[in-house]
Formats: C-alpha cells, sequence, structure tokens
C-alpha cells in the first residue's frame, strides 16, 4: 500500500472516554509483523466465567483464524478467554500454512497466559496470500501477558488499525434498577475490505452478567441491524470478526428481556458501524438510505442496498450532485418488487419525486444546496407496503481509487 | 454533463466498413432534444415483411418507450416498419407524461410513415426525469422521411450517441448453401449506465428470412451470452433496449437449425457488446473474466459477476496490481458455492494460485507485467463440477469519477 491516506473528513474530535470494563485488560506490542515503528499485535484477556458470542464474515473464503473462532464459540467453560490480535498479515488464503499458524499461535497463548486453546480467540488482517510470519507473535506473548492494564483501550483501538485513518472506540453506561452495566468496545476497518484486505474487526466488552446462548441470539441479532447494514463497496472480507465478552464483573444479570441492555448494546455497535463508514476509503460524505413502503423488510433491504452499493449514486453523492434519476435506477435494477408510478423519494426531509414523477414543488437549487452537506439522508418509498430497512454508506470518490488502484508495496 | 470526455483508449482505430442490408434505410437530423449542433433523432426504416425480435431491460423502473416496444414485439404483420431513436432525453420516470409522448411520436410516425403504430419501435436515452420534448422530434418526421438512405448506417450510429466516445457498428457475412446473408447492427452506451441514464440500445439488421418466433427465440439465447455477459458498473438502465429486424431481402431463409447464421449474428452481437465495454467510463482496461469449475453454469455466472463488478478488484485492474487476493475475496463474497482450497487462478496463461495457495511457481514479477497489458484475462477454476461462464468488464478509474461525479448542466 502507498502513503498513509489523510485523516477522514468524517472523522470524530477525538477517541472517546469509555468506561472501564472490570475482568478486561489489555496489552499491545510491536510484533513487526509486518510494520515497523507501530504496535500491531493486541491481546484482551477476560476474567474467568466471561461469556463469548461472535458474528463472522459469511465469506465461502474465511480465514483460518475466522473457521478457528466459530468453532469455539459456545464451548462452555468456567476459564478465562482471551483477544489475540495481529495487524499486518490477515494469514487468508495461506492453505494448510494458515491453520497450522493459528494453532500454533493459540498454542502458545494457552500456555503463556494458562488458559484452555479452546478460550484463545485469534484475528488477522492485512495482506492475504502470505503465509504469516507466527514466530513473531508467540516470540511477544511474554511481554504482552506482563503488560496487561485495565487502561490499554485506546492503544488497543491504534494496535488493530491497517489503513483506517482513525482509531474507532465506543461505549456506554446502560442503568438497570438503579444499578450500572458498563460497555465499550473497539472497532477497525475503513472499508468492507481496504487495501489487501484489510478486514472489519470489532471486540465490545461488557461487565454484565449473560449467559452464552442469550449474549450470542443478541449479537446476532443486533449485527443483523448494526454490521450488515454497512457497506462502503459492497466488498465483504475473508475475515471479517465480531466477537462480545460478558466478564459478569458487574454481578447484574441480563436476560432476555433486558431491552435497556439490548439497547445499550445496539448503541455501542452502531456507533462503531457508523465509524467504519465514517473511515470509508476516500470518503467524504456520510449518507443514511432509508427505504420504506416496500413489500417486505427483505425487499425493502435489497432496494437500500442496491442504492447504497450503486457506483453512479456513489459518485454523484460525491459531485453533490442531486440525481434522483440514478436512485430510480438502482431501485430498477434490485431485483426486488418496484413499481416506477408509486415510488416517492425524499432527499432529506425534500419532497423530490412523488408517485413517479418529479415532485411538482421540487425545486434542483434547493436539492443542490442539500448535497452539500456532510451527512445525508436518502428516502425511498416504494408505496407498496409495510417493508422498511435502513442501511448506511459513503460516497465514492478520487480518494478511493488512489487508495485501491495504488500498487502493493 | 461536463465536457466530453477523450476518446477511450481502447476504441478501435475506425467505424468498421458494414455490409448494406437490403430493405433497410436511414436518416438522422437535428431536432434539438437537448443537444445543439448535432444530430440527435435517428430513423431506420424496414421493408414490408421484415420480423422484428428483441430483448429489453429487465429493471422495474422501465421506461414507457421499452413498455411500448415490449408490446408491439411479435405482433404479426406484413407492413414495413420503422426505428426511431432520439438522444438528449431518456423520457424515462416521467409518469403519465411519459407514455403520453411515445404515444405522439408512434402516433405521427405512424402517419408520416404510412405505417401501422403497432410497427413503430421508440427509444429515447439522456436525461430522465424530464418531458419529453416530443414535438421537437414530430417536426422532424417529414424531413426524415425525406433523408432516406441505404448508406446512412455511420450517420445513424453517430446520433443515438451520448457519452459514447466513438461510434460503435459491426457486421458480417454469413454463407449458406453458397449464398450470402448480410448482418450489421450498431450500439450505444458506455457503461450499463453513463451519466443521466445513458443506456445502451443495440439495432441490428438482416437480410435474412426469418420468421418472427424463430428471430426472437435466437435473440434471447444469444442476448444471455453477449449483451447479458458485461458490466461496466453493474448498474442497470431504465431504457436498454436490442432490436433484431430481418427484412427477407436475401431470399435466403433461415430456420433454428441455421448454425451458421446463429454464429454470425453472435459474433455482431459480441462485438458491439465489447465495444460498449472498450467504451466504458475512464475505462483503460478491457477485461475478460472467465469461471470454469463451478457447482453449474448459474454459480459460474454468480462468481464472474461477483469479480466483474468488484471495486475493489477493477481498482486493482487500473493500477496494473496483480492483487489475486480481491478475486479470492469476489469468489467468497458472490453467495455461489466456493471451497477456498480447491480455488485456482490464472491471469492469462500465469498460473497465479493453486489449490488454494500461491502457486509455487508464480512470480509477483511476471503477474505484474502481464498486468500491463491493454487486454487481460482473469481465469479462475473453482475445482467443483463442470459450471463455466464468460464475462466481459472494464477497470474502475478516476476517469469514471470524473464523468459520474459532475454536476449535471
Amino acid at each position: 500500500m502507498g502513503a498513509t491516506p489523510p485523516l477522514s473528513p468524517l472523522a470524530p474530535a477525538s477517541f472517546p472516554k469509555l468506561p472501564k470494563i472490570g475482568g478486561v485488560r489489555f496489552a499491545t506490542v510491536q510484533a513487526g509483523v509486518r510494520y515497523s515503528g507501530r504496535d500491531d499485535v493486541m491481546l484482551a484477556t477476560l476474567s474467568p466465567g466471561t461469556t463469548v458470542a461472535g458474528a463472522f464474515t459469511r465469506s465461502s473464503t474465511r480465514s483460518s483464524a475466522v473457521l478457528d473462532c466459530q468453532e469455539k464459540i459456545g464451548v462452555v467453560s468456567d476459564a478465562g478467554a482471551a483477544f489475540l490480535v495481529n495487524s499486518g498479515n490477515a494469514n487468508a488464503f495461506t492453505g494448510r500454512h494458515g491453520t497450522a499458524s493459528v494453532k500454533a499461535v493459540t498454542e502458545a497463548a494457552s500456555e503463556t497466559l494458562k488458559l484452555p486453546e479452546s478460550r484463545i480467540f485469534t484475528s488477522s488482517t492485512g495482506v492475504i496470500g502470505e503465509p504469516l510470519p507466527h514466530d513473531r507473535i508467540t516470540a511477544k506473548l511474554a511481554d504482552l501477558s506482563g503488560a496487561l492494564s485495565a487502561d490499554g483501550i485506546e492503544t488497543a483501538a491504534r494496535a488493530i488499525m491497517t489503513t483506517d485513518t482513525f482509531p474507532k472506540g465506543a461505549g456506554t453506561t446502560v442503568t438497570i434498577d438503579g444499578q450500572q452495566i458498563h460497555i465499550a468496545g473497539i472497532a477497525k476497518g475503513s472499508g468492507m475490505i481496504a487495501p489487501d484486505m484489510a478486514t472489519m474487526l470489532v471486540y465490545i466488552f461488557t461487565d454484565a452478567v449473560v449467559d452464552q446462548p442469550v449474549l450470542q441470539s443478541m449479537v446476532s441479532a443486533l449485527n443483523n441491524s448494526t454490521f450488515n447494514c454497512i457497506t462502503v463497496d459492497g466488498d465483504t472480507s475473508t475475515s471479517d470478526t465480531l466477537l462480545v465478552a460478558a466478564t459478569g464483573a458487574s454481578g447484574i444479570r441480563v436476560t432476555e428481556d433486558s431491552v435497556g441492555f439490548m439497547q445499550g448494546l445496539r448503541e455501542v455497535m452502531l456507533d462503531l458501524a457508523h465509524q467504519v463508514v465514517r473511515d470509508g476509503e476516500g470518503a467524504t460524505k456520510f449518507v443514511e438510505i432509508s427505504v420504506t413502503g416496500a413489500s417486505s423488510d427483505t425487499d425493502a433491504r435489497t432496494h437500500a442496498m442496491a442504492i447504497a452499493n450503486s457506483p453512479l449514486v456513489k459518485t454523484a453523492i460525491a459531485g453533490e450532485d442531486p440525481n434522483w434519476g440514478r436512485i430510480v435506477m438502482a431501485v430498477g435494477k434490485s431485483g426486488a418488487p418496484a413499481d416506477r408510478d408509486t415510488l416517492s423519494i425524499w432527499f432529506g426531509h425534500i419532497p423530490v419525486a412523488r408517485d413517479g414523477w418529479v415532485d411538482p414543488d421540487y425545486r434542483e437549487e434547493e436539492g443542490a444546496l442539500y448535497m452539500k452537506q456532510q451527512d445525508l439522508t436518502i428516502h425511498v418509498d416504494l408505496g407498496l407496503g409495510g417493508g422498511t430497512s435502513v442501511v448506511w454508506t459513503c460516497d465514492l470518490t478520487h480518494g478511493y481509487i488512489d487508495i485501491n488502484a495504488d500498487y502493493r508495496s
């Protein structure tokens, strides 16, 4: 990859202050997997009794680390656990070597951390097709173990970055029956895939007491309305990983019915998901696509994703062009039912098209002015039924081409 | 749209010399639908007894002209026929006004040309959502009718251009039992969609005698392996139209079994399809994606289209980067079955990856050298079954962003 891209214009002002989660400690180290002069391995340890849930890429060419994590999710254990993540090399499409590398890293971490191997969850992100120099990681395990601290979450967020232009963190505090539960998470990703398979990785921690099946069902459900609703370029990584750990340190139990906890967890997941879009490669606009009136929620999502992934829609947004015709095109090609003559479109609160034709009161200057905003909402109503969907994306700019057409170096 | 983009580096040296098709005459005129200083309406008339077959966009927001053509295809008539096409305005997403404009144009053409209205096929391409100033077209019908000539096919190809950087024509002569049948066609399109819904329009003429149902079944079948196998940006127009007219002037009858005619027609269709890709917005590379070893032809096509439409693959090609990891990613995300460990990839004849890992003999320099060519072939074998597919696409460059992020003017 070429020079580091400049800070995204959509980046937050600073890394947020996050609540500390009892039972979680972080350490990072310079292992020299690929990068030099920066931390590139992150360890998070989780106290005994922690439950772990996850969601993973559905790619059929997923990496060995993803396959390994998927096997371990749901294994019942009262032992502690650890997340071990390296940047610089994705260990993807490396065949049996990839599997051997995951084994080598998890075995060594199991020994150093005195944890069962089934409780070591690893992720790798960076170039693909190159063998992971796992010795460089295992050589640093003792250092990592000795450096663990409850305070290292921002440093951890930085160590897992690849082409990200800012570290991503989000947190919240939920009050249930007068008692506080904390949630904090970090993420990396600046595209569904950044150059050389830079992946979306997300690690979220809470001190709630949550049984694993309950946590898993919450994470799976919330993933569908958060991380599965963002797209930068429609491309899907071989390594996307979301892990959520509940340490139980607060002593407060959460069940299927804990609406407050679900809302808090969703808030953190959505915040991190939006930050990934805001760091979309070359992004200059953050765009919410809201579809209503579809025949079903599934159809609404099909339309929303067709709009969000259309290069013609995304370049029009980059050009601040209120080109609603391209939205009609995207709806038409999506494959889900649509009726040209019941279709309506809004830019923000501005009615642009109604019942199949331009709104009689719409003035192009008004649309053009709206498109100059950094955060945009495009609302499409199909006029067919009650199906709805919301997805988030960014524009497609010269910056995307600059980053992705660069020769790997 | 902004300034005219420069001639595509993939353009042919010149417009080809095409065989004249007995029974077909052309005329063009400056009607000022939107452009000034150039012809923007094209009329082609077809002698009595001509059969007409077609294929159209599957967009659910297709234009009134497309709906009108679809109704007329297959109507039995011994009368002559006409294709009437304007550039500058697509008459799409114009509600009942759109339908009224098609009616006004076809009625007037029917009267001027002394043809049944059911034999007037119209197309419109250009901006969408704006009413078609159809009076400007009907005002020129007498002029067009008076100017008809058997020689005007290149001029016709130019009159239907919107953001095309070169006019597109292709032809061939097929010998059957010592007798010659001629086929000639023109096309416009520089993306599945160019700015403001510039559509793919294709008109092909032959002097063969072909019954309408036979011609229709040939056109539908060949469309699946030609125009339906090209993609510039994965976007689909509201107006894509392919019309094929058989005038019968040669007196030579063609049946379902005429392999030679089928091959000739396919050659013309594929040539025009490739020219559309070669005029892809901002294109600098012409890329054939060949997929073999899939579980079915449908799966092979799903993989091929996922590769061809991946922004990460397309930007890598633009950057002359032999980034086979992005091809693995595209296969993985396509949704069709794939096994990471049986996947093989070639750039041209260079084996790059084999059985799930980089080929031991592959050298990156060799791949990098290959990627510098203007015409590229990427071959992926899934190692699962006998399914195959070939599609054609171009790269994604700054030129695409320049053309499509420009504010409409």
